[in-house]
């Protein structure tokens, strides 16, 4: 059997403004109806493959959770990084947890969860198709031949020139190259030894491990800790997060690609996109004649070779006589950037977040275990939300000191507590929650529950919570603790 | 004394997104807390100068009132056209009204309302040093010293050239010239005998009434039909619909300063700007000296020659290695457009017109006699708007078929008839309305009132309405004529 093992833990913003540090590319529906974790999950099942293991940043437990059960796929064993480490320390937690369960003779494939593969048969088969070579001991590494002098990957050099008729063959490895300048790209893109690294990565899960205490040490040690204090907590299980925050942080290309003797390559002929910035999409978008990559409500007058995406709920888009941009419009936030400069649009992200904005980091739409909520409005004294809870989840039974909430349901069913008393809220009633009152939020139907949220007051933050019980595991006081008593649980406060 | 006569019926796209059909430029905020129309207001007046003439079309006049009472203006009268016919009928008709009130020996300073002028002391006193000639029968344009070959403009030809050090004095025009090809334009701005025709025009009234009997009798004679048949409707002056409509459209430049005989020009040299388009906004900005003009949520990274404008409650626009754009962000709409290609704009909102698109005619803000709404949220059989009733307001007696409305106050006192009760609503408090029944809703305070509404039901169209009574003349069922008694009452059936 082959293990996947998924990673979906990063929270690059190169695709800002729609991906943001809270909400980050993979989980984003940035082609197509499902994200791109989703499409990955259900790329890497079937004959030959286990369930996946997933292993993400504690941020994302529940967005991870909510997007496998929303695509169907097998339930999935979820590891939560506490913080971020790289690939590195991630591939090996996740052999660890393999071995540990008696999976250290299988085979594990290593797979980011925000590219793009058009052809998930041809992805699956060179999976496979190489399966021979790592269960020898080799560590298989996959190439795509590469089309132009990208910069922005790591290459695989061959000894002999690939031979792009015949038919695909686990070869051996020269060396593992870092990412190139682009003199050196130009020259190696050319001479046909040299493929782009696809990031993926298939080996027996012990012979993992033993390149990982042989080659970095000072990596494993503390990894090996952080497994030994892992602890499950709601179905996820919590890498140990005091040792593992010891870990230095490595991506597994350096820390193994590079040193390991035993490097093999299979080529990857599949549609591979890394989608790791607008360029790479408005390429997988499959641009017209003129250049064009066009999605959602957008009208174009005159342009040529440009990008412009107006996303869900976003404003409308019209672009008038332009050349090599890529513009993207959000409800919030809109890019505007010549394509010769998504460089920088990462250091765009960061200059936002120095200044506070938070657009650079988070979504209209916050998602919480429990569902999502969007503000429609704000002004002095009052807010609007619209919250929406999926069947069965529920808030936490909670009260707030200065606020007062009118919630008006218009789809689905509620059940609210108010002051210890119950009563099923349906389409088109309302409650009043006044201030100080104990409630919580729950529903218990079949449907999505959507409510309108007003909020008056002369504070509003979202810090006004005084948590009684949450299903959640998020900071509640302590009954009876008296004022004080509000002492958090440690790792299970999560303000999320 | 002078009469200003301020034409602020316009309804031009060029400045789209923020100028819509709905909401044209003239009453936009495009630069500072006041409307151009309200800046205008404020220019035409003092020393020498009546209290304005205001001739808009219908459809702006609760909106003109109200820009007219927040800027502390003088009352002014307002003449409504039933449609757009340009500025020669509507030039004739302010005269004829003015003439009919016995100011037909003093004279009228016709003016747009949508430029810009920074220097208004200077723009005033040109006006009044141009009076003695006006009073001597001359027509008084005014004309602006080009500084570039500009083709979106009319030209003023003087027998000689223009001389900058002498003081300005009113002098005779050879010709007027309609918009000038480029290479004409080149020419003519070089050789210091040409102004810019600013779009002023001051006379005596008599005299204006004159020149369209000789010149433009067919323009004539609907106009003098329409004024005779006007009448008084809630304060505004509705011009006859029937008769004005037979007039054809006609510009005054066309119809009257072309063929008259004794045409001359002031000098304008008061900071002039039409605001006919993005670019001249850009340049009204005052660019850096990088060329980038920026207003609003904005951060651009090494962009030059470029406009940057996130709106008020638009989206944070953030901009990359642009140069030579023109990007505008609101809420609901951006432009993206080539400088160069900004006169396309206008065919951009025609196409989206075509596609029925809500964008090309309407803000999300719409404006009512009683106020104005917003739509914050839609879903199936639910919406959320906000609506804001400044004091002394009221909406119409109303009942909904199909759907049910929460209120929510959030700000101000609201007073709230429901079948035949009345109650006061204050801030934190809601009202239910269930379908069918009467109600009304009204400010009675003080200060602006705010409410959330959340609609549910099956139809939540605006048409789902019978109105009972209202204040603002839009039309009511005939109570006790049974189901078949919803009889507009023509002229005074409006929509908005």
């Amino acid at each position: 059997m082959i293990y996947p093992v998924i990673l979906c833990g990063g929270a690059g913003t190169r695709l800002w403004p729609v991906s943001r540090q809270g909400y980050p590319k993979q989980f984003a529906r940035i082609s197509g109806q499902k994200s791109l974790f989703q499409v990955c999950l259900m790329r890497l099942r079937g004959r030959g493959f286990a369930p996946p293991l997933i292993l993400t940043h504690k941020d994302f437990r529940f967005l991870a959770r909510e997007q496998v059960a929303e695509a169907g796929a097998a339930p999935a064993r979820v590891l939560l990084e506490p913080c971020r480490r790289d690939t590195g320390p991630a591939a090996l937690v996740a052999a660890l947890d393999l071995a540990a369960r008696g999976m250290g003779d299988h085979l594990m494939i290593l797979a980011p969860s925000d590219h793009v593969i058009r052809d998930a048969p041809a992805f699956r088969a060179a999976i496979t198709g190489a399966a021979e070579a790592a269960r020898q001991g080799r560590f298989v590494c996959f190439g795509v031949p590469p089309d132009h002098p990208e910069t922005g990957y790591g290459y695989l050099e061959l000894p002999t020139p690939f031979d792009a008729g015949a038919p695909p063959h686990v070869r051996n490895v020269v060396r593992f190259i870092e990412k190139p300048g682009p003199a050196r790209a130009g020259r190696i893109c050319a001479d046909g030894r040299h493929l782009w690294n696809a990031g993926l990565f298939l080996c027996r899960v012990d012979d993992l491990i033993a390149a990982f205490a042989r080659l970095a040490p000072r990596m494993t040690i503390p990894c090996r800790a952080a497994m030994a204090t892992a602890h499950t907590d709601l179905g996820f299980l919590r890498i140990g997060a005091e040792a593992y925050r010891r870990a230095p942080a490595g991506s597994i290309d350096r820390v193994v690609m590079e040193k390991a003797g035993n490097l093999s390559v299979m080529p990857l002929r599949c549609g591979w996109s890394d989608m790791g910035g607008w360029e790479t999409v408005r390429q997988e978008m499959g641009p017209d004649a003129a250049g064009m990559a066009q999605a959602g409500n957008v009208m174009a007058m005159g342009c040529r070779e440009t990008l412009l995406r107006a996303e869900q709920d976003g404003p409308l888009l019209v672009g008038i006589g332009l050349e090599g941009l890529a513009v993207v419009a959000m409800r919030d936030a809109v890019l505007v950037a010549d394509r010769g400069h998504l460089q920088q649009v990462r250091q765009a992200v960061a200059a936002l977040k120095q200044d506070n904005a938070p657009e650079a980091e988070t979504l209209p739409r916050r998602h919480r275990p429990w569902g999502w909520y969007e503000t429609l409005a704000e002004g002095p004294r009052f807010q609007v939300k619209k919250i929406v809870v999926p069947p069965g989840r529920r808030l936490s039974l909670q009260s707030h000191v200065h606020r007062a909430e009118h919630w008006i349901v218009v789809a689905g069913v509620a059940r609210v507590s108010l002051d210890g008393r119950q009563r099923l809220v349906s389409e088109n009633q309302s409650v009043y929650i006044p201030p100080g009152a104990r409630h919580r939020l729950e529903n218990p139907g079949k449907v999505d529950l959507s409510l309108i949220e007003v909020q008056t007051g002369a504070y509003l933050g979202e810090d006004d919570i005084v948590r009684y019980q949450d299903a959640y595991g998020r900071v509640c006081v302590q009954e009876g603790a008296g004022d004080e008593g509000r002492a958090p649980v440690p790792e299970l406060a999560e303000r999320s």
